[in-house]
């Protein structure tokens, strides 16, 4: 049985981590805002899987009551990256192994540069879920966890798999991380960054306008070439086939109904968005790597903005603030 | 001295219909929603080239009780094109010769397909102004009228520059209608665009993000490279030069403080927005023309859809729609 350390336990950290300690495994949650909830009467999981209540959990408010672990669950989002490695450094003993389950381009690279590539991996859950009432969470569809190593060492991953799958989870071995990484940023891209520049909009709404619905095509598509050439540049002979993306990804969103993407929940809600590791970064890397990505910049210029209006760093006009408007151009 | 009928009595037909009654030619105004102001008060024009106020104005409810005109002024929204025919066929006689003085592409044209691309004129009203209480309309800077005729003919532009510089109008003869609308549009399609993607912003917080302003710039570029591919089709020796248009566009934009753009103020105050005209017809040309527009395409996608949104055709998430997020994709 391992010892694991579950730094942010939102929806997804709770979640797995929940599934590891039925399992036996010896897990330790950092819990910040739910803290007294979790103490009180544990954590309960809703899943369509199966429910299931851990009365006792090992909750901590400070992760150096945690202490060195043999893994790290970084479940954080990815707005949080940047106090991530303060927050895992207290569990991270020689030995210690750190896995980044988070959404976007970057997240490994920053844990690598305090922990070094050889331990950090990442992992990529494709799950509906979400928070209840505090203690809660419910498991609505889905489950698989797709990981990658950032040194690329099969054998590092398979001791992860195995360590999942101990507890039930659907673990999927990538060819390698980068090529994980943005075939989900296949989807995200445009989708994410669609829901929230189309001020706030389900799937369904981006599928049913053709306007739209070009514009995500041709996103999905900057993403594929940015990808493929971010592959190449690392000397992997991976590759994402473009025409099978496009096809087999708006194939899924079609079923989906008017799904919400996180970045449009999270905007709905007032919450900071993961702008920078899911459109930032990657834009960033295309541009490096001379991939043109007209349609990416455009989602993270309009995104970007967006999350500054909302946190009510830019003021967008209203109304009535136009007494006298001062234009026919 | 002429006899003219203004079709569209809002802030621009009335400004420049009133500065042609003033010079005592016979005009005659299609009066809408101001008729009874009108009749009772007249026409008060504030202006900075000095007030005037036409105590006795002909207006009229319905375009046959204007009968025919030397001239008609079609200075309806673009958005009301398809119905400007109608309004316009009563005053067009034989002789009759129309300008239309409205935004954006595909105007004139429409007109010719009634009329005849000899009769038809275009005007680009360089104006600050707008409307005040009925019968009141605030003329605030500016007010050059850069002309075109549909059919290209010198000699037809002399007279519309003549009966407009009879009334003190600055009025410039373009090298042609097309390269007119074109250059007006190198404007309107980034900043009114991003204007109304963004939310509701002026042009300050374009110009001050880095992003939005690449995004604003790109987006210039291709509708110089859009409009130069339109002359070159039509046979035009006349170019946009792509350097001196960015650099003479961004540094008026600098001057003009955070200006608000007719398309957000429209936006703002939930008024039909001129999408087709501004960026549909544009993308739609470039289309045709096999210009590369992924900016064009993405505003023209982003303003259709925040028009259909805010006229009430399509709903936007709210906070309280999230009582059970479905998603961490």
């Amino acid at each position: 049985m391992a010892t694991i350390a579950v730094i942010g336990s939102g929806a997804v950290g709770g979640y797995y981590g929940g599934r590891l300690a039925l399992a036996g495994h010896d897990v330790r949650f950092l819990v910040r805002s739910e803290y007294e909830a979790w103490r009180a009467n544990g954590l309960r999981v809703f899943s369509k899987d199966g429910d299931f209540h851990l009365r006792e959990v090992q909750c901590f408010r400070d992760p150096r009551e945690i202490g060195p672990a043999d893994w790290v669950i970084c479940a954080l989002k990815a707005t949080a990256i940047g106090e991530a490695a303060e927050l895992i450094a207290p569990c991270a003993g020689p030995g210690t192994r750190i896995v980044a389950l988070m959404n976007g381009l970057g997240n490994e690279q920053r844990l690598a540069e305090r922990f070094g590539a050889a331990r950090v991996f990442g992992g990529m859950a494709f799950v509906c879920i979400n928070r209840g009432e505090p203690g809660v969470i419910h498991h609505l569809d889905y489950g698989r966890v797709s990981i990658g190593h950032l040194g690329d060492d099969p054998a590092a991953c398979g001791e992860l798999a195995a360590l999942l799958r101990s507890a039930g989870i659907d673990t999927v071995v990538a060819p390698n991380l980068r090529y994980a990484r943005w075939e989900k940023l296949c989807w995200n891209v445009p989708f994410n960054g669609l829901s929230v520049a189309a001020g706030g909009v389900g799937t369904k709404t981006i599928l049913r306008d053709a306007e739209l619905r070009a514009f995500a095509e041709g996103a999905m598509r900057e993403t594929v070439r940015a990808g493929n050439a971010d592959l190449a540049a690392a000397g992997s002979e991976a590759r994402l086939d473009e025409e099978d993306v496009v096809a087999r990804m708006f194939a899924q969103t079609e079923t989906m109904g008017d799904y919400r993407t996180s970045m449009v929940i999270d905007y709905a809600l007032g919450r900071p968005l993961e702008s920078e590791a899911i459109l930032g970064n990657p834009v960033r890397r295309a541009r490096e790597l001379g991939v043109a990505a007209p349609r990416m910049e455009a989602l993270y210029a309009l995104v970007r903005h967006a999350d500054l209006a909302r946190r009510g760093e830019r003021r967008l006009l209203q109304a009535g603030d136009l007494a006298v408007p001062r234009s026919v151009v």
